[in-house]
């Protein structure tokens, strides 16, 4: 058991206090199952008070299902998704969309966890060739796996590509509270109003136990969500315990506190490393995560006190990430820990 | 909103204290994400005390999951699953079993929810013919949907005839709890010890929040489970949350105490409507539920007070399901309410 | 090898000189392949001189894949298609249905291999129920498994039925010609003139090499179809072969005079055998097919010379088939075998 | 209609004669169907002749349901293929690998359509990470999509980097008959002898009407292969009309004259055509196939007279594809007409 900090995962982080004591508050007397309740009546209001009311809300357990199941619900089975390469759709599903949609996923090269419209023309082929996936979905992940963000307009640019060659936008915003602090505008600001059309929106990296939501930004094309997840095996008989999550984390800012602090963390840790010698930062510090080449010997030494990744096993770029408990104090030893490491190597 | 007490299902519940207080002990801190916790080793320690050494143990979501990944992993494409007609995996998983594992379904008509060897029998044909999906598991639900239980001897048959024809025997035991309670046995004695190869263990409907655990008897045939878990959008960030409920609801006996009185009630419920004129006891009350023929007008009338199912849209009969937290005085005046509805027709 | 006429199935003729003589006829030179040639052309609109202007046709290689492909089609992973418990697509097809569409299929009991309304009825439950499979079709099989065929006012009533409950008609044509043949009405008397939807229409039991078509009677329902084709591993390169043998098929009345013919010839051997004490005429004899009761002993003995098979491994009935290439003094002899084997015992 | 000749695929060829008379050889009498006759025994014998005794041999109808049916038999829904960027596998099955295996294709970028180990390697990442598909299969195309061939010692490497990796290897073989025509070696020199697992052995387009087969070169891996391949909608019922196409393409060098004809056919054109200014062959020319890059106004007018496409639609350059029907005049013709076409512009 390490004694340190984590930077392993915004996942390791316990439950904000507030969702907790929501759980407590809904626990009392009947309620009817599977998403009929009043706390999921309220929580889906909210949620409809941010992202439109022609939305449709749904709740899922994970992020994985909301990606999952949401671009289940708008493809067939030989349509193809593009999504960028480091995305956590293609790599850390474990095939869960290729099996459960029957779809593929086409993954494009970006350094930096973004994609754009010159990065995807080139995969933009086969239309009406029956011997070839017809692409049908772009997917975005806001923000991205390497911490990026992107612009509303960046948003916007990608979403008019896609209708414009009948495709649909879809966001993995596993991240999306980050981005939006980092960016400092409101959630939807960067989704529904710049024309993405899916939405995983999730909760659990920011401090919630379980509980992610699907949102489709016209409600027709949420026709057959409910089946799909329930088939899915996504429909959590004792639903208000998720919806009041939600609730929780939409009230009194507690998304915008908590995805702030983890923002604030990651910068403090870049400011601190970024002129260590050996030490070089790979990706914008943006959201809650650094990116960085540390010599390999101090990443072994490092790992026996600090939980964190590498970000692939063959190189030494590893990625360190902050959560909404991170404490400033931990970031800076941490920090002088990475100095030590390479001032003894 | 119906301000008497709910007789529709037992997931209807809230959470026991205990469980709320075992989420609460567990959130200081970072854990590592994914089941690599010290909660979850101690959870699955637990579980193996009680379902042997030789098993392996995963925690997932819910029922439906428990059951569909479950099986997906000792199952092929072409492969056959024997269940009662009314069991939970063919009627109410949405063809999920179908979609996500491939295999065919055989329904097998029981009248009380129970399989025997004389029911499947007739069932079992085309083996090694490659026109016809082959036989490989029998999947039982202890305690049946229709409220009746399994003794062990029973179990062993099938699993005996299961073993002799090359398949497997799977358990649906979403209310394992209150058939063992009911049998007053131990939870192993009606499935691992009577030869049962892969379990789906509930606690989500006997005063868990959410959570379930698979349990293969053999660890070899959970080589693949944990890839499918993944793939199956099944696997937690949080996993301390999940494996603190199982470690909460397996001691002090939480769980045979909460299932001891969801069945108690439903004792109680029976005896008191047994001999009202015009109601009709349809299966035998074992566990927490009534099966009961009322007429057409009464459920009508007593579903303006409480909530309660029919069995099937297309027939008069009704289920009543008990709970943990159902209280006597509430079973004593819904009987007095059947009562008064059957007077006034 | 047996020297002895075969009754085992219309599979086991060979192909029509017809159809040898088409394959040659079209071998010259290169044409375009996956269907643009004019061979395909040519045949697709003789289908539709039959089936109708407004429907769409596509070939491909066999029975099986024009039942799950041509299903696949129209619905979802979510829906339930209801059919003869003894229908093709759910006994002889190795759960490819469930495999490659996710559906469920909902078997329904049937003496003669026909569905009624009443029939179906008590099936048609759960609908906009998210945990239940969602009835989207009624699958039929013309000529049926048991060699009844549907008049064209039973197919009507059911597809008024079905598109009542927004339901489609579907129709395992593999011996279509062998009904029309038997009711002395043009092909599509019985399929899109009288509601169905989507047809899978057979020519390999009837006289040719390989080659099955789907119909859609209502184009629009074929939208997707050339993708799932192509992805179902049944876009053939060379299509012109199966092509000109459908329009060999379709020309001279060769699918009538092949199915009349096939037809007689399972009379013939009815009348031969009702009356031979010990045999039980089990069905009754419409298409190219007859159902009997024989004593185990003979059955044992007859398939010494005959090739033949039991209807079910448990019974004492057998299904004797007829083909374009059977020939009288077989059935005769055939008929004499019989005979000759129940004296014997 | 274009009255000159083809270049666009060997598919566009008509049926070798041999062919066709073999299928007027086996049309006589009555033969037990789905592959229990004794031509597909005899077919069988020659073909593990030629592969080995240990090999499983089963017979389909095309390429794709070869490759994905194959491969179907050897993976789990868990599991990534590795394969070239171009493989037909992964662009030109419409994503039926995707969606009927459950796997990830990960598609590995080649010049020239081979894949090494250096290039795979660093695609080999995550073995035993729950999260990621597990690597399972290299699939290499012999020849390969671009033209090239891989020699023995090439393919042994890649099997002993497969094996040691706990990985299997696939081959395409498509067109194996012409790789193995054009580096004068056995059929088995290229494929079982040099450490392939699974092989799909192409005859469709290299004279036969319709066909592949499946070769398991270690029978245990085809265990689950009858099933696979009757769900998977490619059992054919007249197997013999399959079986017969293989026995002759088998005997007196069909294979071999047909293959070395389009070959040759190909190097032809390409002397004939590489010193043209303008001109430029950007693949070695090995197989049946010439890749090359013509200015764009030169294809569209050349495409008024002949039949061939572009490799990639962004792109101007393309494929010119010979077969055993390719006379040599009209290979002359064609290179004179691009002659043409470029004086013109």
């Amino acid at each position: 058991m390490l004694s340190f900090a984590d930077f392993g995962s915004d996942n390791h982080s316990g439950v904000h206090p507030d969702i907790l004591d929501a759980l407590r508050n809904v626990n009392e007397g009947y309620t009817v199952a599977y998403g009929l309740d009043k706390y999921t009546k309220k929580a889906v209001e909210q949620m409809k008070e941010i992202f439109g009311k022609q939305s449709a809300i749904f709740f899922v357990y994970n992020g994985t299902a909301a990606n999952i199941l949401g671009l289940k619900t708008v493809t067939d089975s030989f349509h193809s998704v593009f999504c960028a390469e480091s995305a956590h759709l293609t790599v850390h599903e474990c095939c869960g969309p290729e099996c459960f949609i029957g779809c593929k996923l086409v993954n494009i090269p970006t350094s930096d966890g973004k994609l754009t419209v010159d990065l995807i023309q080139p995969y933009l082929i086969g239309v009406g060739d029956a011997h070839m996936a017809q692409p049908h979905v772009i997917s975005l992940t806001q923000a991205t796996e390497r911490g990026t963000t992107y612009r509303p307009k960046e948003i916007q640019k990608l979403a008019d590509f896609a209708h414009k060659h009948d495709m649909l936008l879809h966001m993995d915003g596993a991240r999306l509270c980050n981005a939006a602090a980092f960016l400092n505008v409101g959630l939807n600001e960067i989704c529904g109003k710049v024309g993405v059309d899916v939405l995983s929106f999730g909760g659990t990296k920011n401090g919630m136990m379980y509980g992610e939501a699907v949102v489709f930004f016209n409600k027709a094309l949420a026709k057959n969500f409910e089946f799909i997840r329930k088939q899915g095996m996504q429909l959590t008989s004792k639903m208000r315990y998720i919806s009041t999550q939600f609730s929780a984390f939409l009230s009194n800012d507690l998304w915008l506190q908590n995805a702030s602090h983890a923002n604030e963390m990651a910068h403090l840790l870049a400011r601190q490393i970024q002129n260590i010698p050996g030490v070089q930062i790979t990706q914008k510090v943006e959201a809650n995560m650094v990116y960085a080449k540390i010599p390999n010997q101090c990443i072994t030494r490092l790992q026996r006190q600090y939980y964190f990744h590498r970000f692939n096993e063959h190189t030494c770029e590893v990625r360190l990430m902050c959560s909404f408990t991170t404490k400033p104090e931990d970031v800076l030893s941490f920090a002088q820990a990475i100095r030590k490491a390479l001032d003894a190597t």
